[in-house]
């Protein structure tokens, strides 16, 4: 059995630096970078990617809203045509610098407030899928399973690799808990593990009402930029190790 | 006799227009599309690869130091190293934007501050080649003759293109007259045009204190964005096939 | 009888240059001065103020988004706090131009995607009054009749100057047509200030389907970065003194 | 006997954090407030106001360059009169958020490339001399002994306070080590504080070579934003007090 690990790096921005990137890429198989529009100056993604290329990680394309005042974590309504513009910009100024640190891009990952708004915000969804489609048909995206952008992506022919969220509290109805709400996001490293191993092997994890929720992805996001980060990497990988699941890219 | 007309485009940003590049375009065979740094959003980038294209013009990135407010008029002092990573950030988003507007990127020419930062300050001539170097080796480089980076280019093993200008004034020793100086930029169609004609014909301007200066370039280089530069344009277009040259991309 | 006629000015950037300040602001009495946020640069913002100082004509704090790329015209769901803190930096900027150029901030009036963001949105519209308390509670806010920007303002005790628009069409129950639909915007010279004199005179604007709409409104926006501004600012103002209004800046 | 203790603070932009301002404004005097040209964005300003109005403690303008992918640290050459602008744009949105915050600005202080350029480009030192004076020429200014910019400032009657650096290395003449020499940062608390201490005390500090060097200043710079900085900042607290020496705004 195996598991793609994801986690956002990349995110530093001249003198501000933020997370512990060479830690994270250690732990996953897949990493996020950061593409300059919500965060991710040209030498932190280089020096980002070639950190991915050394561990042997591949690299994503973390697409955002320009908004680096606000993180990419605010809604912007931009034009669908602008979006894939910007989209088309980010993922190609990233592959150029990945070439650059030995790598290459290999799959598209939206960030923050634009992942969440095209799981619903069908003209941004469909925005995002033309970008990636543009740039090269062959990236896969990836995805929260049910999404909007889900299903664009799969009606343009793009390879859709579904992710749940080693951190994040459920529904019952396989939504995430938004962050607003109180235990949206989950803190114990040992708790986190054992729910990502519970996705994995059993394909279901526990909603916040007790209800089990049925997951089938391909990949696991684990959270790359919050205090203990690194820690419950650390113990998601031990878990996943002794449960017999090996961390590797998605195919 | 052939030789190529390159001038800038692209230089729009958000809501302010800056220029007339698609009369611009229709002039030349090398159209320097800004990259985003010092101006260029990536809808223009791409609304202006594609006009390009449809002209069946080259694009070249025209990358800049990363200062909107200044337009990449402004020398920056930026580290060599950031400035080889900012210079293959927009030249690689310049170039996922070309291929979604159907051309590619066919060559680099520095812009403002940078492009004349770079004819003495070694360092950052030696970050652009490095750049260059890095996203392709292949592209060529335009270049002032005589300049750092023209030296640092070659030796680094790129084609370089070396360039006059239609409308600037030369010293005698075939510099340019400093923009600060009176006369330093030449505004009559009529004259720049007859300019042109003899830098390629003749091989030869006239420097304001009346000596001939040798010139010996494969391209030249027409504003695209000062009052009555499409005037200017057409007029050296119609000279030079008055004189039996061709305006065709450097080979 | 007198009416305040408003427009946007001060909305170039560096290099880039949109509308024709100088003429603009010697037709009306109220002079919104782009703030640096979503336009305006500080040497900009002084020159506006000063041409501003020296017609005679009152300087407002056209407060936007913080949103270069999109003109402040995207909505942002930015945090209500960050909003409040984003406006009062921006009109303290103008504050000590204004000074600097001889005169003074008068108002404050939002722009773009805030100012219709602000018609209905609630928490917004609180964070806005809220910068304008914690910079002056004397300054007025120019806000939509009926918004609920102005039912906050007048709740937070601030002066509410409500205001109609010279150019657009009107909707049966007061409301303004989409600019998405077409009809939105009026651009004959004449037709527009025949409605503005209607406006301060008959108290009334007909809508789009002929039904008269009352208007009772101390501020009347002239737009200053559209083609024919200028010429329909000049037929406004004409148009106003033959029916004997005086255009001078609200009390 | 007492001394000015001055430290940069508010430095954080969005999501990034940068330094333990609520630590080092506890231990300071004045607290030299960025003001979102190379850091600081609306919302850390005001909190860090807020914090140095509780600590009793004094808010500086610490204007720089419009450079936030270089944080302020590299040169640019920006026009006098546009330098002007900006800073006086800077110290208006500082002042504003400041009277939001239950303060004032009481001084101005350059930041980082601004502040080494002005010890010596006369140009830019007048520009922002000439700022001050336009926001408000009783405002003191924070500069090294001997700097273009305290000259200018004193010709146009502005009140110059002059600093020494607690951690930076000296060389025989009483200029400051470049910091691309090794050395030229001391870091250890111990060593810093005892130097801080002989300026004060015996206005005298020990150069790299052994000589002693006068020191006779207002006010000392004790980084904020280095690692260690509040190990120092208290180290420098701990000793003066032990020395007898009061630590209070200067006058």
């Amino acid at each position: 059995m195996q598991i793609d690990l994801n986690s956002d790096v990349g995110e530093s921005f001249g003198a501000w630096t933020l997370g512990d990137d060479e830690a994270v890429i250690d732990l996953v198989s897949s990493a996020n970078v950061a593409c300059g529009f919500h965060a991710g100056d040209p030498s932190t993604i280089r020096r980002t990617c070639a950190a991915a290329a050394r561990a042997g990680v591949r690299v994503g394309a973390h697409v955002g809203y320009r908004d680096l005042a606000g993180f990419g974590r605010r809604f912007l309504d931009v034009a669908p045509a602008e979006l894939t513009d910007d989209v088309v910009y980010q993922v190609g100024a990233l592959q150029a610098l990945a070439r650059a640190a030995g790598t290459e891009v290999a799959y598209v990952k939206p960030h923050g407030a634009l992942y969440n708004a095209i799981v619903g915000h069908v003209e941004q969804a469909r925005a995002v899928v033309r970008a990636v489609v543009a740039v090269d048909d062959s990236l896969p995206l990836v995805a929260l399973p049910g999404s909007a952008v889900a299903a664009q992506a799969r009606a343009a022919g793009l390879r859709v690799v579904t992710e749940a969220f080693a951190d994040r509290a459920y529904l019952p109805d396989g939504t995430l808990v938004p962050r607003t709400r109180p235990g949206a996001v989950l803190h114990d490293p040992v708790a986190v593990a054992a729910r990502v191993v519970g996705m994995v092997v059993e394909h279901s994890v526990t909603a916040v009402d007790g209800t089990p929720v049925a997951v089938d992805v391909e990949s696991v996001c684990v959270h790359g930029d919050t205090p203990g980060a690194v820690a419950i990497a650390t113990a998601v990988r031990a878990a996943l190790a002794d449960a017999g699941v090996r961390v590797a890219g998605f195919v």
